[in-house]
């Protein structure tokens, strides 16, 4: 048994400082030990009293009899840490510290929490600042919180790991009201030692977890994580996360929570797509996601039949799945007559989906019958049941009838609840039948279970690539020849152009490159040329020499510099204007896809792609990320007009990252705005481009 | 007493068809209301049997001693209209039709549901396939719904009408559940008589009712339920509106529901705006924004406190805000060290937002204190209360802190319960104190109140206009230079262009437009010209002759037909491109401005604002108009542009509004596609434009 299975199915667990008051958070823990028959043993540790009720007490640590597995240390942050060194030097496998004062406060708790850590020595801990954890599947509460104060857990499938104790709390409390049962529940808090990575990698061997949930603050070691989530994927063990700090708001909170760097939240959204996890954009999408994927039932399409006995509700939840962007066709003829030979001279509607039964339908033969007929049908792909008033007196009737059909079908069957009738939410889900009380959670279920049809998100593989000569790099901010030229070294082209001092080399020059050029200053430290008239756009040759001279004052003016190099630059203008950049926090390297031009400067449509661990994007990512685009119809042949050279533009994508790779933190900024894509066969030319590279 | 009145309000009821089994669903009515009191005269109808319990029954209409104010019929549809005929030739106010197969039905059902509302002559119907009313201030059940089924109607400033029966029972049993108060709630249905605007015009005058809550499935008559909307705005009861058939799908099963023509979701959308109502998006949002409303408290800012005892749900709540756009800023140092007064020598965090208070914090006076401390500070505009797991042992603790301090301020107070705790979130709402589960619905709340705050919407008021000849219009599908020619003549400018025949005309045409022009055919047959190499664009004079000739074969080629006639129109060059057009359908006539170019049309930037009952929009409508756009900042001098010519743009949606008006049903189709809005000072231009006329 390794540390984390002793943590969280000990044989034996002390309790230091555990109060004889079974009221008092300190007296908690081995109160609920108690109560749900815990029979390994208890050691708790008070030098004050020689009992707990009949459980022997410890003047200290090494007084304890054996090596407990798993200590719960209930001392404030002064103590603790002396109780850690003595538990680990007598071989316990963790410790559970519950005090606070530690990274969550500043500096000094920073200070005191590596103290910890070292005091630690092989041992594990998980916390501090930690509420603790629950093995529901074999009834060990290991923890203080007031929130275990119920006499049965709801033990199921469902493990869960928070980085908030108090949310731990709150989650028991709403699984347990609907029924959802859970196998662990594990709160990370401080995670000095143990974090999230750690207890996935568990979840995914623990036979009794089939869904991961996760509460998440901010992610410590981002490719500890992803191996993870892979490998949960890999067992096919959905994981569906919630993550605070979406917005600037929320992510301060949640740094001054928790001390971590919080990555930017267009970065997580990356990097739960790149590693299969599903984003709960809701708090409730936490029990209301597991609770279908639980199920290990695969949503095949998207065509979903509503069976109700009341209109209304009926409607609300097909409303709400079309928002959804789910289809809700008509019965076809076949599974019409079936319905119809069911419930003969029936003013009831089984032409239409809704199909409405009516009150008079609400009789076990026939709900099993069309049950039966729907799930059947090759018309649907998954049926939701619609529970209404009627339930309320017959709490039972529908459970009953779904659970006899559930053997018969793989599709999905889930239920919306339109009354007030918590314990028939109950008492469905406790069938593995999983019920919402709200319409539009029935969307957001099908959709969790929608995302896990697909194949396994895979890390990239890099693409072939020839080796790129580092060794006489410029440094410093880059002007954007410079630029450019770098970008060129890594594969991708830039515009044709050259570098003149004089009106007449620019004259020359332009004279070369077509009946209309663009000039521009040449300059590393004004990053933006158009703001101080330093880019002219569209002039004729012979007007050339004219027009540098004239921005030769106007930058003057405006920049305090008389700019005395320009570019001459062919002008490109059956193009698609891209934007290609990179954004590196916390959680990794990202590539960043951006349609350009003002109007779409304005929407931000982007898209983003975590790099590997070692290398750029493969061809496969870029075509990805291209495709994210909500415009990205204006590169594959929008309304008649040309395709873009899409081939051309997913290398330069893939370019691009191997730079962004190879380059690694030497590189701080680099952009292309804009990056050209040409119509088809053509390419894709960099027209202008930022770089700053560190010495 | 007017109808309607003594419709809610009866002081006699006859029950048409009265079951003396009370289980049954015509046993109900008499059994609820008896249940609940009902101290006026109560007539059964029912020629089997002499009594119903102590009441006696009457073996027909005609037999009922009195008049009653209100029926309530539940007979079959083939028996109901005889019904009906009889109570109106009594004088009765009202009948309630519960019965099913009218419009709902299909077209039988149509006619039946015509013949019922002639039986009624000058009698009032709810109705039909209605499940009826209750009147929750005076514990008054005029309903046959199993929902009723409870001892205790949750009374209070809440009115919701809804044109579904079985969501009236489902939103009664949920308000029940979380404490939220009712006055009245009526379920409306076919509508063959009595609407949606007739009971909002009622709950405006209803004394008990300080919220309206709508469940709608189609408006049948939008200048009445305008009309009834301003008005509730006009007496300070704000409305909330959740509206079905937001998708196809949804709006597909809610005709066939209601048998009503559903209009297009956005134009709904423009329609709650003007009216002020405000829309709830998910159906929960439909108690949750009048829960907030009911407290009658005004947000005047978006900073919001928020005052917990646990960390994580703090965040929680912080986080769903700022998703919201709502701020939450740390308290200032004033209000810092007003906390800290209270809580010396505690680890709370007071100079952060959330203000953690710890479990330390949770007694009375502290809490108080700082409640006190926060809704008296400058630096909110609102404070939310998070309630911990603690509350699982203490309910009222919160319950009564904030009960102490609301009458010390003005700025609403909300709460959120963090684990499921129903008794609590129960309590809070009966005390006035609006509680949430979830939370997202904190924002959703702040939201309701924020929308309050503006003043009234007012219906447009028509800008001065001269008068338009239109003896002489042209009909059928006109050709671009007829389209244009028509939107000039209520005062849009077009494009300078001239109409040639011959490759010569066209050049000398071309000469006096500029050095680049652009070169289309006429027809007004082919709508999409470019589709067919029907137009060119940036063509020099010079060049304008061959390019004639080439066209000219290219659509032959594609069209089929020869055109003979072409236009050479000036090239805009330096205007921001826009859609201006009109939507016509049951809800009336809506003005769409739309920004054009190829990307926006991807991304769907597009606004709409409904016309009045008569003319058109004026110009502050046209503004708020153009600010809707999401990419309002292209024609508001975005990053150092010059700025679009506002003004004139105005000047352009108020005239095309005046022609969608003038004309009425007789224009089918108006856009002009582009229109160029210039810089500043040089007005707007119509560059193409498509309008179809009917005879």
């Amino acid at each position: 048994m390794n540390a984390i299975s002793r943590l969280i199915q000990p044989r034996s667990v002390a309790i230091i400082g555990a109060s004889a008051d079974l009221q008092k958070t300190a007296g908690r823990p081995l109160s609920y030990l108690q109560k749900h028959g815990f029979e390994g043993a208890i050691y708790p540790v008070n030098p004050r009293v020689s009992h707990i009720g009949d459980v022997p007490c410890y003047p200290d640590i090494d007084a304890i009899p054996g090596v407990p597995d798993v200590a719960i240390v209930l001392l404030g942050a002064g103590r603790a840490q002396q109780a850690v060194a003595e538990l680990a030097s007598k071989g316990t496998g963790a410790a559970i510290v519950l005090a606070s004062g530690y990274s969550e406060a500043g500096e000094d708790g920073q200070r005191l929490q590596q103290q910890l850590r070292e005091a630690a020595g092989p041992m594990r801990i998980l916390g501090p600042n930690t509420i603790g954890l629950v093995n529901l599947t074999d009834n060990i509460p290991l923890s203080a919180s007031g929130a275990l104060e119920m006499d049965h857990f709801p033990a199921g499938s469902l493990g869960v790991v928070s980085q908030s104790g108090g949310i731990l709390g709150a989650l028991l409390s709403r699984a347990a009201a609907r029924g959802v049962g859970m196998s662990k529940l594990i709160s990370t808090s401080n995670e000095v030692d143990l974090e999230l990575a750690d207890f996935i990698d568990y979840l995914v061997d623990d036979d009794a977890t089939r869904v991961i949930a996760l509460y998440i603050e901010a992610i410590r070691h981002p490719q500890k994580f992803r191996a993870a989530a892979l490998r949960a994927r890999l067992a096919g063990k959905p994981i569906v996360a919630f993550k605070i700090g979406r917005s600037e708001a929320g992510a301060q909170a949640a740094v001054s929570h928790t001390g971590a760097l919080a990555g930017q939240d267009t970065m997580y959204d990356a990097l739960f797509r790149q590693t299969g996890v599903i984003r709960a954009q809701r708090f409730t999408d936490l029990l209301d996601m597991p609770s279908a994927l639980a199920t290990g039932r695969t949503l095949h399409g998207r065509r979903i039949a509503i069976l109700t006995s009341t209109g209304g509700a009926g409607t609300l939840v097909s409303d709400s799945l079309g928002v959804a962007d789910f289809e809700t066709p008509a019965p076809g003829v076949e599974t019409s007559s079936t319905l119809r030979a069911l419930q003969t001279g029936m003013p009831a509607a089984l032409d239409r989906n809704p199909v409405d039964v009516t009150l008079a339908g609400l009789q076990p033969d026939l709900l099993r019958g069309a049950i039966r007929a729907l799930a059947d049908s090759s018309d649907y792909d998954a049926l939701i049941m619609v529970v209404g008033s009627s339930s309320l007196a017959q709490p039972e009737l529908m459970a009953n009838a779904i659970d006899d059909c559930l053997p018969h079908t793989n599709k999905p069957i889930l239920a919306f609840v339109s009354p007030h009738a918590p314990n028939v939410a109950c008492l469905l889900n406790q069938r593995g039948i999983p019920a919402f009380m709200e319409p539009e959670s029935c969307a957001v279920a099908l959709d969790a279970l929608w995302q896990t049809k697909d194949g396994l998100p895979s890390e990239s593989t890099n693409a072939e690539r020839i080796d790129v000569a580092l060794a006489d790099l410029p440094h410093g901010s880059l002007n954007e020849a410079q630029a450019k030229a770098l970008f060129a070294r890594f594969g991708i082209p830039g515009v044709r152009e050259t570098i003149v001092s004089t009106p007449t080399q620019a004259q020359e020059a332009a004279q070369a490159l077509g009946s209309r050029v663009v000039l521009k200053i040449v300059s590393a430290d004004i990053l933006h040329k158009s703001d101080v008239g330093g880019v002219a756009v569209g002039i004729a040759p012979q007007q050339v020499s004219d027009r540098i001279v004239q921005m030769q004052k106007e930058v003057s003016l405006k920049a305090g510099v008389c700019p005395d190099q320009f570019l001459v630059q062919e002008m490109v203008t059956d193009g698609v204007e891209l934007i290609l950049g990179f954004h590196r926090d916390a959680l990794g390297s990202a590539i960043l896809l951006g349609m350009g031009g003002v109007t779409a400067e304005l929407l931000k449509d982007t898209s983003m792609r975590l790099l590997p661990t070692h290398g750029g994007l493969n061809l496969d990512d870029a075509y990805s990320l291209m495709r994210d685009l909500r415009t990205w119809p204006l590169l594959d042949g929008y309304r008649g007009r040309i395709k873009a050279d899409q081939k051309a533009l997913a290398q330069a994508i893939v370019a691009f990252s191997n730079m962004v790779a190879d380059l690694g933190d030497k590189l701080t900024v680099a952009e292309i705005n804009p990056l050209f894509v040409l119509p088809e066969g053509q390419g894709v030319k960099a027209a202008d481009g930022i770089a700053i590279l560190s010495e």
